[in-house]
């Protein structure tokens, strides 16, 4: 997606360790129009693989909300995202399944309510990143746990060096990246 | 705002004191098209206010940030939400304020970079709740200290029993919310 690439190749930062900080428009700051791009070229591309009958956007808190928002809004279906944190007013029974989050060095449990996944569920699994793959293939394992149809997987930005699309095969749905960064010697390769 | 205060009726779950939880279409379950009408419905609000010339909303992670971004792509600018936990790819000079939160029972730092909040600024703050007023506080102080001037303050539910809008009071500025729970007994009152 060319306005993704250029803005990347123009704010992305690269702090060391092929981590690449995109503050300024994707995980701190939100441009909510690119956003709002994002989700429409995101849902065209699912649309030109055969995916359909939608019923649920599901990502986890926090960076992949705003473009699973857009990706809903587009469909007219509810986006969940799963939380990461318990608190006092998660009184339901849930999904849990373990994530590790590079970033913040921790595994994290992410939980989405059995009230919200149903087996009639046909769910696309939106995320900021793709790196390694273990938000995303825990976000698939909770669904396919629940009975629910996963259908597809959507980020915004891939790092095809780090094997999350190969981890994601067994899942055998179409796995769309807006954009792709490669590091090269000690260079980004945005494309 | 009617759609929303027959939602909360509807779906609100008083989980025992006076916290009401909304899972099914905003803090874990998010309604995309509600969400973006409840930013349309503070806009116009803001709007007949006075409210004018924004240049950027601003939110705290997580449940903010739906709302926060449908206001700030109906006004054509950023949203920024402020983060909660550190991670390593937080290489900025932040901002902190301190809140607690009730839900969670912890007291949270909030941050946002220096990068994105300049004195020329002119912010409209959006939470999800305003209860005791603790995150919208915590926002605004970072806001005025940031040199950036503080606008408006927007809400979905507020709980006016807390107190919170009388703790933003010394802001001066309009603080508008789209739907009121009291607990009166042991019953949920919703306006």
């Amino acid at each position: 997606m060319k306005a993704l690439v250029e803005r990347i190749k123009r704010e992305g930062e690269h702090v060391g360790g092929g981590i690449v900080k995109v503050d300024g428009f994707l995980n701190h700051q939100v441009d909510a129009e690119l956003t709002y791009a994002m989700g429409e070229e995101l849902v065209r591309r699912f649309s030109k693989q055969g995916v359909s009958g939608i019923t649920k956007v599901v990502s986890a808190e926090v960076s992949g909300i705003p473009v699973a928002l857009a990706v809903a809004r587009i469909l007219g279906v509810p986006m969940i995202y799963a939380r990461k944190h318990r608190s006092s007013v998660m009184t339901d029974v849930y999904y849990f399944a373990q994530a590790h989050s590079r970033t913040q060095d921790e595994q994290t449990h992410l939980m989405i309510s059995k009230k919200y996944l149903k087996s009639q569920d046909r769910v696309i699994v939106i995320d900021d990143f793709l790196a390694t793959g273990s938000t995303v293939t825990a976000l698939g394992t909770l669904i396919v746990e629940s009975g629910a149809t996963l259908c597809a997987i959507g980020c915004v930005i891939e790092k095809p060096q780090e094997g999350g699309r190969e981890k994601l095969a067994s899942f055998g749905v179409p796995v769309e990246a807006l954009s792709k960064i490669e590091l090269i010697g000690d260079e980004l390769s945005v494309s």
